[in-house]
């Protein structure tokens, strides 16, 4: 994990040398009369699409789904997307459901897209156009490199259906962002110190770092076998936060941007009213997980995401646990 | 609490004498070129939504998006959807957010249907159609006769976009089932107490089911403060299941229907792989949590729910906590 981890900013100086050419062969697909998009996945790459999705329609403004694959695989419905745009996010591209999803939302009139790290998968082959990941093999269960540049894809692809407002020095300063919270792992060991005898906590963020939460719960769960469940901060109000009593732990994720005065604002609520011990992830050295700053709103999931699965990793090995190889989890889960 | 979720019988009668003019009406607005659907809601009622996509989906065919209600309020986003239905659901109609969605999926070219208890309120008066569940003031806190009258109303909607293959028996069958839940509280009791000192589980339930799985687990953390986390059976194979150690507990949903092998296998290998303490629920007089058989699966939620509402309640009780003001917690939620 720790390997992988580490050649995240190779792997996204990389895919992100071929944005423009990326976003050109998106557009080239679907630039005209898109009404609808639905973005298919499961696990960690799901969690990429829910960053999908707030990037797309803040793009755009179409509509995004997220696909319920059981729908297609077991329910065999007739589904009518003429004019919609499809995208399928699958680190193998070998997910049975994935594939069987994306190919009938074709039969159904949509057009298709493949992010994978696998071009030559059942998925790459299958879709009108691919996005090679180019992140190499990824050994470790828990996936780390897949993740972060499945959020650069999405990106790319939310670019291609209207117009973002990041430019090439934002993104060519992402990499070297996540190289500094690599190259820093002292916050989240401490931080790790600190949730080892914990049996659960919340990750809670909000719009464009909703996604990334919900992947470090994730991960969270993954490496460490700890109950974490990710929020958004709007959710988290509506009643699951009856669970926050005297020091549980929330880690509360924040950039500068329009989420950031609601992320703080329950912060200080969770810390004051519920006693909760509430642990800070922000471009901020007063952070208990400090994250580097330069990153737009938009593109900061990906140095986020990076600091998260430093957190999973450090408490792994807090509880000697191995984070490399949860105790019976598989890499491709045959999901149908 | 109980005094409301007795009350759901009658509810519900009421609600479904009025299906035909609920779905004629929803027809009337929207029967021709809805391209989308549009749910928007939070919550509990965002766990009816989850239903609600599954239901209409499966009658129509038409993708459904649940909406990200931030890329309207905090990030101003421009939307365009002609010829989409947006569908707000709220019991107080009040919840500022989501009166904000409707409104502007409504300028950016949507249909707009309220679904709420209360006709009167800013929802229900700014709607082109309104669905009023007419579930009376909810007192306690956490809803219930909301949440299954809302699930009815989504199923109307379902039926209006398409071809619903339910009949009016089966419809009509529906009230008595969840009377016949309601009057055998013992199995939630024994559940209950067989969870009193259990800091977390997972609920688990796929397809028309999944929604009342999340709803359980919201459920049972309102009222009981127990880390519950609701998961669709697939999502739960993709990393989470890591959590699930030697006697974690897993409430596992299941109906007779095309889910119904899927989550079997799921809850039998969690059970002799994992060591998993798995509680069924499911319309066999062998499951820990017993449903009534006789619903077809995709009203089954409804009876499932209240299945869910009866544990969530007794444990409340058998950790000496008061469902219905759990400490915080209030009714409308003013998320922005």
């Amino acid at each position: 994990m720790a390997a992988e981890m580490a050649e995240q900013p190779d792997v996204l100086r990389n895919l992100i040398a071929r944005r423009r050419d990326i976003v050109d062969g998106v557009r080239s697909l679907a630039a005209d009369r898109i009404r609808g998009v639905i973005l298919v996945a499961r696990g960690s790459s799901d969690h990429a699409a829910v960053y999908g999705r707030y990037a797309i329609e803040a793009s755009s403004g179409i509509p995004v789904s997220l696909a319920a694959p059981s729908l297609h695989t077991l329910y065999d419905i007739s589904f009518r997307c003429p004019d919609y745009l499809a995208v399928a996010i699958s680190q193998s591209g070998r997910t049975p459901e994935i594939v069987t999803v994306l190919n009938r939302l074709a039969k159904a009139g949509a057009r298709s897209v493949a992010i994978t790290n696998e071009p030559s998968s059942p998925l790459g082959t299958t879709a009108q156009a691919t996005i090679p990941l180019g992140a190499g093999e990824e050994r470790a269960v828990p996936a780390t490199k897949t993740f972060t540049s499945q959020i650069a894809a999405l990106a790319f692809v939310a670019e291609a259906l209207g117009h973002a407002d990041w430019h090439a020095p934002e993104w060519e300063r992402i990499p070297g962002l996540v190289s500094d919270v690599l190259a820093d792992p002292e916050p989240a060991r401490a931080a790790a110190a600190g949730l080892r005898q914990e049996d659960g906590l919340f990750v809670v963020g909000r719009g464009y770092l909703y996604g990334a939460a919900l992947e470090i719960a994730l991960k969270l769960k993954e490496t460490s076998s700890v109950l974490a469940e990710g929020y958004s901060a709007a959710d988290l109000r509506h009643g699951p936060f009856g669970v926050v009593q005297k020091d549980f732990p929330v880690l509360a994720m924040s950039v500068p941007g329009p989420m950031a005065a609601d992320m703080d604002e329950l912060a200080g609520w969770l810390r004051s009213e519920r006693g909760a011990r509430v642990l800070r992830m922000a471009p901020d050295s007063g952070a208990e997980l400090p994250l580097p700053s330069g990153a737009p709103e938009n593109l900061a999931p990906i140095v986020a995401a990076a600091r998260g699965q430093q957190l999973a990793r450090e408490l792994a090995l807090s509880r000697d646990m191995d984070p490399d190889t949860p105790q019976g989890l598989t890499k491709v889960t045959p999901t149908t």
